[in-house]
């Protein structure tokens, strides 16, 4: 029931990602039923082919976060979280109120032992291939050296997994290529991150390389530095829509393509939609909800933290 | 003799601004005058019909900055810093070397009395036409509230005199529109701005609106976030280049057509140029410091901070 578009967008979402999935995946749609019957009925759909959960509530755009997954009960946040930490299924995503499923996620779900804070973490296309992963990209605005450093690995083993790539390479989002430059922050976060082994740090990138560089697939940031990028990205592609430029580079701009904000750091694989998201889009996301569950990302969290 | 394609660049930029500058403008230029009269030789103009202080030394991108300035004793920089601060000049405008300029700049030129920390401003562009200001882009990477505040009145300053918009929109970098969103910084900044009366403030405003609003004249943030934005911005005009894409709103994005990054809250005019500034840039750059100086800036600017 989550987003600007439902029960519409994720009903056509689910139809789309009928087409590709296999027999060893379920989809398990939480919602009202005759909410989603309906929108099934007009796309043409069979609501049979899928698993449904009836809920009766609808937390909304409006709802306070940490009440609305208390008070609303039978809310389908509250109940797919419930869910979700019994084992009943094995990821969740929506594009619902994403302070509500943060809320969820973080009293449900919990951070996996030994991460200090969790982050989210966004896709932003460099050139005809290729992307980074920028986080944090809003969960905390305020960090400190240590919850970047882990960030890195966070990241690294996302990029590790989910894009398959062998040794990722990890860069700090600076305001200057040497060591040296930045705030105290990144100053502090650069030595940390030199000096561990735990991931493939290549040093400083800066602002315009989150768009540009290929010489990253992960780049780390505080939350506030990392939602004002992504935002400026977003408009950027906005921007070119506007003019009426159709450029195959520029196009991969458009979040659609790329589903989610994957939770990194918590027990149980979440990934939280673009409150605009359309079925394309929900579709991008349960096809990245089931990578994060095949890879079992959340048991390499696991593993990588539980050394301390 | 600053910048990389200094002093031909140089050379190019005074003969285009000697097409608009009038008889109350003199444009003395600081450098070699060997070096100086073949690049007028090349491009058929009149090194005569320019004031020329023949300096010997040049403070290159390697130099240290603060010791370049002091050792280097006939720099185009050090001179030309002296005669500002001598009254000679009335204002100085270079695409050398940022860190010696700004050595100069508060070593010799220093602060207003009044103002914490001086900050450094750039003008994106938003839409068919109208910039936002933005600030601070890169000076000072740690900023507390009261900084930021500071930054509020002197970017709207330098919208009102410069820009000419009567009472100038101020918004604060944040990432949400709501009062209480934000990181520590900000949501400390955002009371104390709308407590304000030195300045019109509108409240906060998102990454995507850096390059998108019409709503703002003067967007606030610290010098590391700033320094991000604008070259995420810089990198978007890259990439539109690179594409083919000609558009004339995506155009606005050259910073070629805005001249230099002003220094605001110091004693004189002094206006830093980008390293890859063309003679166009520096065209622009001596239209926009003789609009610093002819508006008297740095007098409102001692004004507005005199009574603390």
């Amino acid at each position: 029931m989550g987003g600007d578009f439902a029960p519409a967008a994720v009903v056509e979402g689910v139809l789309l990602a009928k087409e590709w999935i296999d027999a060893n995946t379920r989809v398990v749609l939480y919602g009202h039923r005759d909410a989603l019957a309906a929108e099934f009925d007009r796309l043409g759909g069979r609501i049979d082919d899928f698993e449904v959960v009836h809920c009766t509530e609808v937390i909304d755009m409006h709802d306070h976060p940490v009440k609305a997954v208390s008070t609303k009960t039978d809310s389908s946040i509250t109940v797919g979280f419930q869910h979700l930490a019994q084992g009943k299924i094995d990821g969740y995503a929506s594009a619902g109120n994403t302070g509500a499923m943060m809320a969820a996620t973080m009293g449900m779900i919990k951070a996996v032992p030994g991460i200090l804070r969790p982050g989210i973490a966004a896709y932003v296309p460099t050139g005809e291939k290729g992307y980074n992963l920028l986080l944090d990209v809003g969960l905390n605005s305020d960090c400190k050296p240590e919850v970047l450093v882990q960030y890195a690995l966070l990241g690294s083993l996302y990029a590790q997994f989910i894009f398959g790539i062998e040794k990722p390479r990890v860069g700090l989002l600076n305001i200057g290529a040497e060591p040296e430059k930045g705030n105290l922050l990144t100053k502090q976060t650069h030595e940390l991150m030199r000096a561990s082994t735990d991931f493939n740090f290549i040093g400083n990138v800066e602002g315009g390389e989150v768009i540009s560089n290929q010489r990253t697939d992960v780049i780390v940031c505080d939350g506030f530095v990392g939602n004002v990028v992504l935002k400026e990205a977003e408009a950027l592609y906005v921007l070119t829509r506007e003019r009426g430029i159709k450029d195959p580079v520029l196009d991969r701009f458009n979040f659609e393509n790329y589903g989610g904000t994957p939770v990194l750091g918590v027990n149980a694989p979440v990934i939280i939609g673009h409150g605009i998201s359309t079925g394309r889009a929900i579709n991008q996301m349960i096809h990245q909800t089931a990578n994060v569950i095949r890879t079992q990302l959340c048991d390499k969290f696991k593993r990588a933290f539980a050394n301390g």
